[in-house]
């Protein structure tokens, strides 16, 4: 019976580097999870236990240190795309690698309203993410937003849908609406000022999920999408992924209450999720 | 500037059902978790907020449970077939549907050596998983295996891989292997019987891990694959994903002490990822 | 044999609450996870299965959500005392009760700089927590934080340290310091302003944390505390729970390059764990 | 305003070691993570930075594996007792010590029926703990049970108890009973053959959970407690904490459907949370 490996990749995941930058007392500090993959000619070490085309994996976490210590690490995407360079550039049985970082972010401590040279906050609000995919003929660099946790109270309605034997949601005008935002973008080839372009990126989804006179969780993602591609000319197209955490009103008539949209039960499961990606056509 | 959706899907996740079934104090229980996904012409609920074409997600958790109640569940395939079946006939706007469950699996209690008829208890070594993807054409059948945590302390080498400028490892016959097998396979059309099918791949997965002689865990993954699809002719293709959950050789010689392989820090990250996919190729 | 039940206490747990307060378009929002405890004569529940004495742990869940709708929550400490009132008021077979309350801590959405009034984010920067004890006599209130993540690169020392058979670390006086601040603090009776006396805590925690010039947790643990009590006189003890996530040095030099202290690994186990209480003695 | 270091306490927490014991083709492996707390003299560190008592918790990490070098391991709590042993003897300026340990249990990988020599799975039914409290008078050995997942489908009523205002729980004879099991129990000074007597707890917890005519957790949580002090005379007290994890009964009559007792939403929030301790008089 013949048999076949159909597609192979491998590579070394959650690698983790502090990068601390010193100028003087003032210092930046970068802190990343890495996760490389590499994939091409292997099928020796499958299917024969053959190694010789084999990089270790634990080679690719030294290379990361490596690097990192050889040049400023420079925006989360630069150093992704110096350590897909250099696994290509190296390993001609390489075919394609793939780098992928989730960068956490803090802030500096404030004291007495100042922020500190050199101590910092594990700060909120998402954190950023990067994805290098790299051949021999072609780039794409993706940059994207994670964990961006948001709710609002007003401004979220869902009414006209459906209703078939098994529906008995009722229709609202006014609900809570808390979704834990993931998006991921695709730059235009040669892109830079990526730090800035998140930024970008990560204002409009809060300005539009804040102010954004939503119809469904469908119709809040699809106005943060196209507003990100109208705004900003770099993204080629986004990804954006908005599950919907219910919080559900809680039914106080048995206890001689009632609750004009008050008291709710948040809860993690079940959940909606509503994706979709959102592509420049001209 | 042009701007198009350009693909989209929604859904329910983590709907959770528990169904026993009762002949007089013999009990049956199954435990599942499972994830719902539509996709096909519902672009006016994103770019209009209209919602006609939308069924609540709250309405295809309401389905689980009543199709729960309809009929016994069968085996996990069968069920979220039916919710396939469900969905895509009652839907004419839905092109594709996906059914994902993962089963938690228990045994039942051993009294005094005797199983007992309906006290159970979370059973260790992986859960079940299946995959259904139907659209009004096809429909494909995947069933996987997850959390299935193995080592072995002998029996794997690692030698003769590429040494570049920034390797260190040490070339070994004899190291620790740990790994978190992820598998998921699909099924040929018509394929039944899919609990004792389950339970093969599964022990197969178990005898080739603990026998292999391996050099790699590429090698090892490999040798799986290829012999469940030769043991087991209703898959068509393998997918496998095994991560390298590294065990250290603690370093005693500053202690004066040796290490004959004996004392070891197991770390969980970073770890290896090897993945692969084996196909019938006949 | 004579045995006894030398101790009980039931309750429920993990009872989630969001709670708006609406003035016209501006929403407060307190999102709260709640664990009630009750401890008293409920022995024959146990010993007996005679269950007259116990409250349903879901009638203590409904609970919450009537006195949320009756009255403003006002600050978590005083709607858990509240809470604890009503439980030993009503159950005179309640000898002590225990509520325990974290809350998620949520900032408004800035949009072009201006707090937006319905939409939130969810922050970093730890969360709050509370803690009402109380019999028939006495109250106790604790408030606390947790999940504060805080990191230094410069400013530590860790020296003058025992030096035995197994100890291999090297001194330092320039290290990173790496912690997850959990604190809690008991406030004397009669105590108010909770709200601006927890953030009175969490400012003294940053500003002593980025400030201090350590030669070890303990050192800056102490600092912290120190301060708080002389600070704030509402409080009369306070324990500190100072993990030491650790950063450790790459080392470079198999590699041919130096590493002044710039590139860090940053582990999560194992990690020290410093924990001290620190009183007012006047 | 004097401020006093009331209490204090230190150590390294989550070292995780993996020992390889062979004989031949057969190995045993054990599988520990050790936490390690140190109390005594060490007020100067804390208010002086004086380091000059303080042995590094990096220290404490080497001796951990040092020690499992150069001795068999023997049982979990023996082991522990060896740390303990070891930091009071060697540090005259600690007042009292606690190891604490938890084992992940493995089985061996059966094939074709018979267990492998060297090749395990990681097993469900909970894991094994242990905890050493000692000072230079006395040693307390502890043992315990966690993460032991059980369910049962019949058996379990909760009728007779208190109806107040918030009371909406229906009475139930027949409702089913999940929990998640931690106990642990507090040895005779100069207990041994500590693995057979955790069995014996083991089998027991199991087998009175389903066997038991339950009226509630209490009244089950004591009768497994009662029936472990009379069985096993070297257990002085055990605590048991039993969460009650419930399955919710899904109401199908907006679908026309009755559910007698069949289809369940099982959820891990809020749950009820039963704890004692159960106590030799004799």
């Amino acid at each position: 019976m013949p048999v076949a490996l159909a597609a192979n990749q491998y590579g070394k995941s959650r690698v983790r580097l502090v990068k601390v930058a010193r100028q003087g007392q003032h210092h930046e500090m970068t802190d990343l999870s890495i996760d490389i993959t590499l994939s091409g000619e292997f099928a020796d070490a499958y299917t024969a236990g053959d190694n010789r085309s084999v990089l270790p994996t634990d080679t690719m976490k030294n290379t990361v240190y490596a690097l990192a210590r050889k040049q400023p690490l420079g925006e989360v995407e630069e150093f992704c795309r110096r350590l897909a360079d250099h696994f290509l550039t190296r390993n001609p049985q390489v075919a394609w690698t793939r780098i992928a970082a989730t960068q956490n972010l803090w802030q500096r401590i404030l004291v007495n309203g100042k922020p500190h040279e050199h101590a910092f906050l594990k700060a909120g609000g998402g954190c950023r993410t990067a994805r290098i995919t790299a051949d021999r003929k072609r780039t794409e660099v993706r940059a994207g937003i994670a964990d961006l946790t948001v709710l609002k109270t007003a401004g979220s309605a869902f009414e006209g849908y459906i209703h078939d034997e098994y529906t008995t949601l009722k229709e609202t005008r006014d609900r809570l609406f808390g979704t834990i935002v993931t998006a991921e973008w695709l730059y235009q080839p040669g892109s830079h000022k990526f730090g800035s372009l998140w930024n970008s990126v990560r204002d409009t989804i809060l300005e539009i999920f804040a102010g954004h006179d939503s119809r469904g969780v469908q119709h809040t993602l699809y106005a943060i999408g196209e507003t990100i591609l109208s705004r900003i000319s770099e993204i080629v197209e986004i990804h954006l992924s908005m599950p919907n955490r219910h919080c559900l009103l809680v039914d106080l008539v048995p206890f001689g209450l009632d609750n004009p949209n008050e008291v709710f039960l948040p809860i993690d499961e079940p959940h909606g999720l509503i994706e979709a990606t959102i592509r420049r056509t001209g």
